[in-house]
Order: C-alpha cells, then structure tokens, then sequence
C-alpha cells in the first residue's frame, strides 16, 4: 500500500471540495444571506486539510492495484464529512449525524432528507445542499482524474466511481474521457436550467431542479417537492431529463456526435424504455381502476413517478405511499432495477439485468441441451462468462447488502415495509421510500444508528457495492 | 419425445397412488365413517385413469433425457388433481380450487390450508390430508423409481424431485438409494409416532403431527396446530424430528451405519446448526425484551418456531404475527434460506446458501487479486466452476419466480407483506405466513387465481424451479 500517493490524492480530492465551495459564497453574496461566511469557514478548513493532505508526496510509484478502492472509499467519506460542515455551521441541525446523512444523500445523489422545513432555509445551504448532487452525479473522483495529470491512465479509479459491469470509454484516453463526460454534464445542466426557467420557475429554483435532476439525485427546494409547481410542462422537462440522467453517457454523446443508429440500436436502451413503457401501463390502469378514475390524471401521476423512481431521482408530485399495493410494489421493485450503466442512476442497472435473464435462461437451456454451448450477447458482442458470474455475484451481494441492511433496520423496531423501502431507496439512490419513509415524509424520525447504516448503504449504492466489501474484507498489509 | 413411455410411467404413478388410498379406507373403516366409501370411489377413479395411461407400452427406448422434465412435471400435477377428488366427494370444498390446493399443498409439503374448521372433519379426511405430506415428502417419484424396474438407472428423474446441487447416491443403484431413503424414512416416523404416543398424544394424531413433521409439511389436526398441546415433551419431541426432516437424509444414513464422523464434519449440517442457533438467540432476545419478558417461555416459543420454519414445516406453537418487525423479518428470511440440501425441507437450501456466500467472497477475492485462482470447497471437495454458477442462477431464478409472484398477488389487492409472506412460505413449501395468512389464519380468503398461482408456488418449490421453468420453457418438437 502506498499510503503517501493516497493521502496525496484525498488531499487533491479536498482541494477541489473547497473550491466549489467558492459557488455558494457567491449564491450566498448575491442573496446578501449569513450563510456565505459559513462558507467560507467551511472552504477554509477544507482547503487546510486539503493542503496538509497534498503535502505528502505523490510516490513516483504512483497508485498500486489495491490503492484504488482506498482512495475511492476514503475519498468518499471524507468528502461527505467535510461536505457536512456548512450545515452544522448553519445551525440547519445540531446532531452531526443527520448533517453526514444530509451529506451523503446528497453527494450519492440520493436525496433522502432529514430537513422537515425546507422553505426556511436559506438560499446560500439550499444550493449547496443541491451542488452536492450535481458533484457526486458524475463523480467527484472522475473530476479529480480529468483534472489530475498524475492520475492519466488510472482505469481502477475511473471504473470504481462510473457504473456498470462494461466500460466502454468515450475517447482512448481516460483523462479525456472524463473530461468529456464532465462537458456533457454541464452542457444538459444548463439547457435544463433554461427550458425550466422560460417555463416558469425562478432561476434559482430552476438551477436546484436542475441540479437534482441530471445528477439523479432529487433534493427538492420545496417540502412537496415537484409537486409544488402543479404545472404539466415542467413535469415534462423534469420527465425528459430524469430519463436522460438515467441514460448511458456514452450514448448521449453518441447522440450529440448524430451516432443516431448507435443509440436506437442500443439494447439497455431498449429494453429501459421497455421497462419504462411497462411499468408506466400497468401502474396507470392499476390507479385508474382502483384510485383516481381519471385516465389522464392517472397517467401523468404514473409517468412521472416511474421515471423517477427508475431513473433513481426520487422527486415526487403525488404521495404514492397511497397507492394500492400492486402500483407501490412495482415501484419498490424498479428502486432494485434502476437505471442505465454509465448514467447518473443508481441500483442494480438495467443491463445488468439483462444479463441475469439471458443467463437464467442459457441455466435452462444448459439443463436441456447439457452438451451445448449458448453463449450470451449483449449489442451483439459477446459477454464473456467471467463478466456474466460476476454480475450473477453482484446479483447475490446486492440482496445480502438489502437483506442485512433491513434486519438491522427492522431490529430498531422500524416495521417491515418501512425498512424494506428505506434500504431498497438508499441502497438504489433513490430518495423516497414507503410508509414511514414515503416521499412527503424524511427520515429525521429514525435513530441515529439507523441513519448510519442508511448512509453506508447509500455509499455502497453509488460505488457499486464491490468497492466498499473490497475496502470492508481487504488484507491489509 | 417419447409420448408413450411417459404415459406409462404416468399410469404407474397414479396406480401407486390408488394403492395408497387404501390406507384412508381402512381408517375409515376403522372409525366405521362414510368417508371410507369417497375413498372407495377416488381409488376406483384412480385406478382406472392409472390402468388406461399404463396400457401405452412402455417403449424399448425409454424415457429420453428431455421426457425426464415432462414426467417429473406432469406426475406432480396428475397427482395432485387425483389427489385432490377426495375432498370434493366428502364435501369438504365445493370450490375445485380449494381442494386442488389442498392437495398441492399436502404433497409438495407445504402445509398450506384453506380450511377453517379442522376439528369438524372426519378422520379418515384428515389421514388423507396428511398422508399426501407423508407420500410427497420422500417423493413420490422416488417411489416408483424404487418399485419399477423399467426405471433403474433413471438418475434424471431423480435428479428432478430430490432437492440440492449435488447428488451424492447412498448406494452405487440408483434404485437401491430410493429404496434405502424410503426404509428411513419410514424407521423415523415410526419412531417418532412411538414417542408422540408414549407423551399423551392420541394414536391417531400421534400419526397425523409424524407425518406431518417428517415430511417437513405442517399441517395438523388441530386450528390451534401444536399450540392446541401447550406441552413442552410434545414440543421437544417435535423440535427434535423438525430438526431431522431438514437434515440431508445421506447424513442419517451415515449416522445409522455408525459413521458419526462423517455427520459432525459436514459442513452443511454445521452451517444449519449454527443458523438455527443464532436465529434462536436473537428472536429469543428480541422476544424477551419486547414482549415476553420470561426468558424461558420467549426461548421456547423462538425454538420451536424457528426450527420448524427453516426445516420449512410450519406447526406453530404461537401467532408469531404478533412478534416485533425484528422476529418476524428473520422468520421470513429463514423461508428462504429453508433446510439442507437432500432432506424433505424446501427453501433455497442451506448448502446453497453456503455456496453463494464462498463464491460472493470469491468474486472480491478475484478483484483485490486479479490473477489468482480460489476454488470453492464444500467438505474438502471443490466446487466446480459449472456448479457454482448454476447456483448463482438458480439464486436468481428464485428470486424473480418471487417477485413475479408478488407482483401478481398484490394485483388481486392483497397487501405488500401478505403477499411477500405468502409467496415466501409457498415457494419455500412451509406453509403460513405473515399477517392476512399468518399461522391463525387461513388462505381461504384469497381470490381463486392467487390460489391457483400459490400451488404453482409449491410446485415450483417442491421440484427446485428448473424441473417446472424447462418444462414452460421447453422447445416442444
């Protein structure tokens, strides 16, 4: 282990933390609010230890195989807990715990709350509360690479923090790459910004909004969240963000390069339209039989909820904890789904289980030509059989994660479908979850242990679950 | 496909069960009830459809690998409708539905009832229920292997209803281990009648509660299950043949021939010790913290129940559906988890779990150490690679045969942990579940189609999903 090139590296890490803190000083300047000086404590003690960490030399030997999931999992941590400060500082809470929480779920672009009043916070904690978002969306250590000429060519970092079991890189090099992506990023920010602020909605909101919704992440500037605008054509623009947030990278800038063959062809993003599509119909119908009897009202509340729940956004515009157990049981289920490898989502990704149902089914027709070879092919190329046990493995931890998370939950007598839905959310990156949970509600009520363990979860969620059992089961040395 | 041959074997197979139905006549008799003339009937009944279907000959080629699937599936079903006429001729049901899954629900072992009042019924109804758990348990299948002599050597078959990855025969024939399975299997429900009976217990329900309790099926002659007793030698008795019933019958073997070192170094039987033990321990504790505060009594409750969910049989000796979230969310997890490999308990399976854990660690082995080879071992021999996968698969396939399950279930309007629990309980063949069909209560409420879709549950669970998935999913030629 290389623990200089690490401590090298996190330093790096905290230096650009408190760099962006530089943007809600400026919100809070403009806004004339207290809470710039709380920033600029906040940046100050993150740029010292920014500066002591880089101290230490980055070893010629740069970064070993095992380093990776260190820095990763460190990187995360800390940035979450110096991304915390500002709300202590700001008195938004006195117990340190909901401000990491409040942190995590925001820089793991969750967007679970523990702030019951949004509307008095000011609008200098609101943004940063929503930049935490847009920096964790699309990773704050794939920004340190594309930044960092120390770190060209580091791959481990890079698949460590970008979703998905295949990485197929924009450009040759991985600094571009990363570069790239940060550029798309920022440019679909800011057209949403635009449509949603000629559309209505206060700059700033329309920034918050945004923010929350390319990140996938969902933090609100209202208590009712989207719901507070009542408005069809925001939901539009949010809908049609959400789903691009929820969409490979790689193809949006395929679509920006007029790949426009690469993208339709594409099978994740078939068959997330399928599941979109899907889940859409049989939500709508269920509500429109059972809740509403009003066919359009039903299918807007069902669009708008599916694709934010699928992409992992986690806005809301109805309190669905309502809903009939059929409609509520098939958005916990696309909490696990999630969206596209590569995109800002959380959960499992769709094309990992595509893969699981082509591996299913090539288990039973190995049962019934046991001589045969069938192999399994995802965009036509072929999945190599290590990849493909390696998602049925992710597969298995996923559910061992969710399954000790929820006992655990369920241990401090949250009851059962308050757990399920509070780990499936966090673990997914969701936000929202049923009952206790559910998205009118926060999580302020639970015990701080339970919040914890939600914070770990919303961790291991946004880094893919193996980064942090590697970090957990290392042999250190 | 080799219609014939399968036809044949389904004829043997329903003469088998014909033969079987003399046992309720002569309790019938016995009891001088006219229930022993619908016994009568049904045996006619049987006996002729078994005549008829035999009268295909037997072809020189046999069954081909794929017919295995097909009388596997068809044998169950057969067996099942057959098995269900009883209790429509005694009027017992008047719906069809009902007693179909009555009679699915006994053979497959679940234990599953649509019955309100047990105690009105006659004995000689009540031996056949029963008797179905005692016939479906060691496998019906295996029964016929063991008498016909056509299929000596038909390991597929076997393969299909006894439970488990790997398939370790007690003798070299094949036919010689379905005999040897059903001589203990029948030695130990003799013994436990014994001392069932020798406790206070009436004959006839010292009879019912063993052939309940060695086929690991639950169900009982009493509303109130075993909690009707309220006596702790009954329990222990009972605890004691739970534990056995999901212990892997190659183990009890080995254990009657003397070699007791082979049974304490198994691995699965350990892992299932440790797993009832630390499941005891919690709800023990969860119990007496939360509910009991008597230490004794919230250890016996937690013993008994605990030991007869995982070994998947489903007596109660309390309404665990007053427990804390913490207890009941470990009950349902144990559903999944079931008993070990080659024993009458369903479930996943507890060498199965064991493997999926190794391999999960294999995986973040395989990424801190890219280039080194780990192989899985269970009892010192590895696990191949094929093995291991398919596991992983059969993971997944359950978990989706859950989910779609649910789903549907919930679309009937039944709440999200009613139909979890149900769905759970069906597929792991225990029997109650939580809340609307916790152990009190019955699935009698249930609409018909989530009736129809619970009993492919128990099929599904009985034959270890692959046998019926190949089967929906065979190319037909």
């Amino acid at each position: 282990m290389n623990i200089k090139s690490i401590l090298n590296i996190l330093g790096n890490l905290l230096l650009i933390l408190a760099i962006s803190m530089l943007l809600p000083i400026i919100v809070g300047i403009y806004f004339r609010e207290e809470d710039a000086f709380v920033f600029i404590i906040s940046m100050g003690i993150t740029y010292i230890s920014g500066y002591l960490l880089k101290s230490f030399k980055y070893n010629k030997n740069g970064l070993q195989y095992k380093d990776g999931f260190v820095v990763v999992t460190l990187g995360w941590l800390l940035v979450s807990i110096y991304g915390a400060f500002p709300f202590l500082l700001a008195g938004v809470f006195t117990n340190p715990i909901d401000a990491f929480f409040e942190s995590v779920s925001g820089f793991t672009t969750t967007g679970a709350t523990v702030i019951m009043s949004l509307e008095s916070l000011s609008h200098t904690i609101l943004f940063w509360r929503s930049l935490t978002h847009w920096l964790g969306g699309m990773g704050i250590i794939v920004m340190t690479i594309a930044i960092l000429p120390q770190l060209a060519g580091n791959m481990n970092l890079f698949i460590a923090e970008v979703s998905g079991p295949l990485h197929n890189r924009i450009k040759p090099r991985i600094q571009e790459t990363a570069k790239t992506l940060w550029i798309i990023y920022i440019f679909l920010t800011f057209i949403q910004v635009i449509l949603l602020y000629g559309n209505g909605l206060p700059l700033f909101e329309a920034v918050i909004h945004s923010f929350g919704t390319i990140s996938s992440g969902g933090f609100s500037s209202r208590v009712l969240s989207v719901k507070a605008y009542n408005s069809i054509i925001i939901e539009v623009i949010m809908i049609l963000f959400m789903f691009i947030a929820g969409t490979n990278f790689n193809l949006i800038y395929s679509f920006f390069r007029l790949r426009i063959r690469d993208v339709f062809y594409d099978e994740e993003l078939r068959l997330y339209i399928i599941l979109l599509g899907t889940a859409i119909l049989m939500i709508s119908l269920n509500l429109y039989f059972n809740v509403y009897h009003d066919l359009a009202l039903a299918i807007r509340y069902a669009c708008f909820q599916v694709v934010s729940i699928t992409s992992t956004t986690g806005f809301a515009t109805v309190d669905y904890n309502t809903w009939p157990p059929f409609s509520r049981w098939i958005l916990l289920l696309l909490m696990f789904i999630g969206g596209s490898a590569g995109s800002t989502a959380g959960g499992i990704k769709v094309v990992r289980v595509q893969v699981l149902f082509k591996k299913g089914f090539q288990e039973l027709y190995h049962l019934l030509h046991p001589r045969a070879i069938k192999k399994i092919k995802v965009n036509k190329v072929v999945v190599s059989e290590r990849v493909s046990t390696s998602i049925l493995g992710f597969f298995f931890l996923y559910i061992i994660v969710f399954v000790v998370a929820t006992v655990t939950l369920s241990y401090f007598g949250v009851d059962i479908i308050s757990s399920i839905s509070a780990v499936a959310s966090t673990l997914g990156n969701i936000g929202p979850g049923l009952q206790l949970v559910g998205p009118l509600k926060t999580y302020l009520s639970l015990p701080d242990l339970a919040k914890l363990l939600l914070s770990i979860c919303m961790m291991m969620g946004r880094l893919e679950i193996y980064t942090i059992l590697v970090f957990i089961f290392m042999d250190w040395e």
